[in-house]
């Protein structure tokens, strides 16, 4: 198996959605997905044509298997998931709001296989082979085992003078601001790139200034070289390169899921690149296609990627 | 069986809808809900936890039933439905459009059984123990035998002292203003809760002020006590206790019949609380929610209602 | 408007079906097919190549135009359909059952347009140009009006000198075996081909024997020149050009309704050919081909007929 | 609340299936159902009219309002069900295999709410009033606290003099036969109607003869008055009002899951009205109707059982 | 067969389009349509009571009869349609796009059967008896086989003194500007009336200015009498009789496709009726009916069409 | 990109089936599968854990890259593919029957980009490292170009020694017998492994024993090692290391397609394991589940084939 240039470490969860705009409570049939940030990431990032693995831990029965194919599918490595015969597959539920009924998740993840994954499960001759790791504010939510596994995948990576990136990616229904304060400081430390959304940098750290600001804080006060924040389909990032910040696009929005993470795709393609301007545009550009896409994942082509960027494909072309 | 707070009584349709935005003329497919006003209302009112009654006639057939479980579904008391083997079920098709081309609705619901529903077949103990009879303007637009079923219905509650809530509820479709207004002066009288459509009040009673005059010259002319007046996303109630107005929400519109019957509901749990103004603006709320959800139906729970109307829960909480 | 070779009248009713093996009770989806004995017997024909017309009479609203759409799309007449502002399209609820629970049908038919279609608003001129009239015992069942507007159409066929073919079709859902016999030994007189089940033949003339000699007594009894009579996949038919029989095809069964029209289609195709075995063989292959096709009609060409008819046709060919 | 002529006690899930005839791996839609024995027990019995409850614990989110939801529909009591803010709602996944491919089932019911449940938790005053109590031996094989549960439930049912209804339903994939057979040999007793097929029987009993015979070896050995065995369409049951047995019905099998339940939901009827031999007639027949609808719910009308039963209705009826 | 007026002559196509928002790469099902500029016109004046046929070539498949049914449904004469054993039905593969992901069209139309057309299989007699003949710039784009075809139809046409109407529809993925405008130049000759998009008058005749003056600079530099010419929702069309323009509606798009033939209908309905003005009116509310229809086709009657230009219906009736 | 073990070449095609038992004519939607017998071996062979890669052309739209994502998904090298800005995705339409109306295939495959594949595009370095090179007889009956193709693929395997397999696959639509037979017994010789179908075998070779018989001859007049040859679900194979036969499997079909597909992939994966019976007990038993699985692919994993092997798992299991 021939190295990656990205490795990403996570869960992934089977989503599951009403039809229409059904409620959970009564929709006949559910659409099914495969959702996981790191895992989304991943799937863009493969798309775009970069060499990327995702590790996992997943019990060997027809959705871990599902959720493994559809992540192949893209061209993803998964040749070293971590398969049990324990655990179980997490599953969310995602109901569709539409204004002013707010979208509904269900999260249905506890123990799921991913929490038994130990750090020396991981084989890290493969992932120390890749250029960068990518990692969420996610899994060290999940539990306590779970934060020792993102410690340690950090410590590693740094051993293995991996470039480090890390989307903040706060969720209120796994842990409390406090708590993901105090853990997060210590994680950040050996971070090289911090991807963060201005509520979430308002609700952990107390930053309210513009994003540009914010940034800048983050970049001080935890020490991490390069600092991308986001707020609507607004953008910076802080980089010892410069600074660089965009405006996104008009959104007719089909499923927003995921569009962060199509984000943090682009913008770990334009590190590859050693541009993080282009990186900047590259993440805003996918994560409005995302938008556009049922499910969680960005789908689409490099060169689809640069026709938004450049505005030339307006309406049907035929 | 234990007493109920609320009854409401009238005829409940099968409704069929094209999939998509598709015609009647040529989609494979139709969609299956339940509607009718009285229905609508009580359904959304056993949500909110109110021990509510549906009444009416029906035919023993698998449709009949189908009318009757989805009610259940929701808590709704259908003991006291009247089966008969005769007659069928009412049915309308609703094909919705998209401007400029205009939802269309085809009725269906003549010679449906509910047309042979008379005041003594309906059990009057049990209704009678209830708080609030809810009829609506559409059952004596049926058929002259429904015009006496309503007026039967609204002496025997005046009998029994039972508060009684009345949506005039217009149907070009059905009758012509002039017969509308008619009978609705005859009926009117004994009437405790009038709720009527600023256009409805054009349209019968010539009224065309704003909604808060409107309601004053409707409580003064038919001598009702409490009447509600709405606009669009609007709505006001002149009662003894005082008058009450509120805007609405900001609607990403799903699907809006019923929308009406939902603000019914609302306003009925506020009675029910004694409190206006928490009916005012439950009825806002349930009527936002409604116009998010496919079908006729209200589907929620009253923390649903609360959190939109604190406007505390936006977008996807996860 | 060039002349048919055939015209049918009758009723033809949108049928809408629960998906899968749904109950009534709960599907969230009904599929839309058109049915109605008449009007399949001319979509079978009109795919034939053979110049048909169904006349009928129906309210003017999107069901009414889906009927006559559908009938246009496989090349049937329905230039002479009496188009009303009054009535109803009738409806039927078909929801197939399996082995024990028996399919179940729900008729939504009464007072539907069609009632109110008198002999004299039919084109006498146009209808009159054609060799065969297609009539079946569905229609006088439906009420005394449509008795007689039966009775009026053979007797205005016969002074035209067309062929009357009627199909007995007993559907104990509309009327009692009394009242058929009574109604259809006075209609029969005039008709020049009958066709009937055995089961119709039992329950209807008590007549009992195998099927060739329910045929004759039934030529016999009621001096009808042609008579054919089917029991399961076999069918006979005694004429005065000889007495033809045939077994049918092994079935794998998709939806029986229509199969019984797409029979009659097959021995109408064989009459205006001049050839009462190959009508007979027409028929039964038209008629095994119905039952593989979702929704009450034949759908195909005369080239899968006759292909099924040599069965050199089998499997897959690629 | 009135009082219900019987209570059952366990747990209920979320069953997701692929359309057609897909594989989990690959269906993009998953059809959603409500199964459960005791529950199934319950919807079945609701729908011949018993007054009947359904106890469990669910977690106050859609999937445990869809459960009870869903049951409400058919008329089962669900307000003494317990709701909890912590847990889950089981899952599980039915795949539907076609020969030779077997059909799977993944369980995803770890850590459901049902297995924090506690006998004190349950209103005994309520289920007291009943006279049935049904259990499975599904709930024991759930977890420790589950075992304990049933234990408590038959003490308090006994005290309470309520007749205990008992179906085996060994389920491999939750325990082993050793452990199903040790701890049901202390859970029978106090059982007063045990229902077991005829090969659940030999795997935990080592019965093998026939099933009449197994029937009696299970009453005498274990002490059980009223003893049921099944197996494929045929079933007897031993009593002291004597011993009686039938064979089924050629069945068309749409979907298999829930036809034992709809079984001892005709046994328990036959008992309430007291006659076993009707009870195991309709357990049959249910049973059989069962199989031709998808999901693990009998969904008819006493009337169709009874139709079935009289062999009566064939075929389509119009 | 009797006389038309209205023929059109193009390729018309099987579209395949993704379910949802979701991409041709993945999607499960595909959504069947038919469209071909000069079918979608036929269809649409159809429907307006118009006589039209529809020409063109097709293989004798299931694919090609398709199409024919399809277009019969709405009443078009496709018995000119000339049938072979030889190439193919043209495809193409519709993705609905969203902001700012554009919609992708793949055809999928070479080799199709409309490319061995030839001027002298069609039948002129027929063709001739016609008062209008339209064409769209599509045709010749096709192969150098079509453009051999379009000219000669109009030479044709001319020679029966036939109103020869042309929509230039230029497309990008067939042709360059430049040979668009190399044969348009030579085919416009003979043209009584051109529709042209603002875009395209611009792309191919580097005319940039109001409509208005772009429809008076081609009337005067092509010297075509009749000249219309849209953008957006606005349109205007300069003739001898006088220049009409009009604005258009506020439109919900829900499938922009055929809108431009919808327009061309309206257009050739006013010429019929002698009235440019009611043209202009006609073919602006028709193309904003279409785009509210899933699929390339108007579906809606004459009376719809008046409904929306007298802007008299609004909302839901009922 | 690490070496594969098995290579198959050959045209992958975009498969479109009715959805139900609809008619091409008539459906509503097209289901979307991928089919192409060398892409469905390599598909079963990559999910029984064989490193296997697919050979192809196609062009780069997204079409094309569905059916490479779809094939990558199982896990199949599509590292070799080359892509094209030219010719079209072949596709097919797949319309089940059931008895007696035949399963229609529609084939639109001519001028697909695999007509343009020439030897030398093809990595030979890349497949000459595998062991097995399969193709199969359909490749050649595409066009001339495609012949040569086969035969230059031929001379290069066996220049690099690999073991080079043949799957007959006669196509009535594609040439004749004569030109089938001719082209065969060319490009045949060099081929270590022919599969054939008795029926083939009849028409092709004139053989029309028993399938032994029939092996033998093969075997000996053609002078190939190793010949299967199958009939219904029996298969019997003569090798050098003896002669292996087998019956097959009660089968309730749900789709035949890619059923010898998945027979010759257990066949290759015995040849890997050095073991001809284990490939022919394989290939029995991947045919049989692949017929329980819509659309041309097998989908399971080694341990469901085994089971299936063992007949250990009846029914449903949980």
């Amino acid at each position: 198996m021939a190295s990656v240039q990205v490795v990403t470490i996570g869960e992934a969860m089977i989503r599951l959605t009403p039809i229409d705009y059904q409620r959970l409570e009564t929709t006949p049939l559910l659409e099914v997905h495969i959702g996981g940030a790191e895992l989304n990431v991943a799937v863009a990032l493969a798309q775009l044509g970069v060499p990327v693995a995702w590790v996992s831990k997943l019990p060997d029965n027809p959705l871990g298997r599902r959720i493994v194919q559809e992540a192949q599918r893209f061209g993803v490595d998964t040749s070293r998931v971590v398969w049990t015969q324990e655990g179980r597959v997490g599953l969310y539920f995602y109901e569709k709001g539409a204004s002013p009924r707010p979208s509904v998740v269900v999260y249905d993840r506890r123990h799921s296989a991913v929490n038994t994954l130990k750090v020396d499960e991981l084989d890290w001759d493969f992932i120390g082979q890749a250029k960068v790791l990518h990692l969420t504010g996610i899994t060290p939510a999940l539990s306590d085992f779970c934060r020792h596994l993102v410690a340690g995948c950090i410590f590693r990576a740094k051993e293995r003078r991996m470039f480090v990136s890390f989307d903040v990616n706060y969720r209120s229904r796994l842990w409390t601001p406090e708590q993901a304060r105090t853990t997060l400081l210590t994680l950040l430390k050996g971070v090289d790139l911090l991807i963060c959304t201005k509520d979430d940098a308002a609700t952990l750290f107390n930053l309210t200034a513009d994003i540009e600001t914010i940034a800048r804080q983050l970049q001080t006060s935890l020490r991490i070289p390069n600092v991308a924040v986001t707020h609507g389909d607004k953008a910076v990032i802080v980089t010892p390169q410069g600074t660089f910040s965009q405006a996104g696009y008009q959104i007719e929005e089909v499923d927003r899921l995921g569009a962060g993470d199509a984000f943090a795709a682009g913008l770990i393609y334009g590190f590859l690149q050693g541009d993080w301007e282009l990186g900047l545009r590259y993440g805003l550009a996918m994560a409005a296609i995302k938008h556009t896409i049922p499910g969680d994942w960005f789908i689409g082509t490099k060169a689809e990627v640069e026709g938004i960027m450049q505005a030339q494909q307006r309406g049907v072309v035929r």
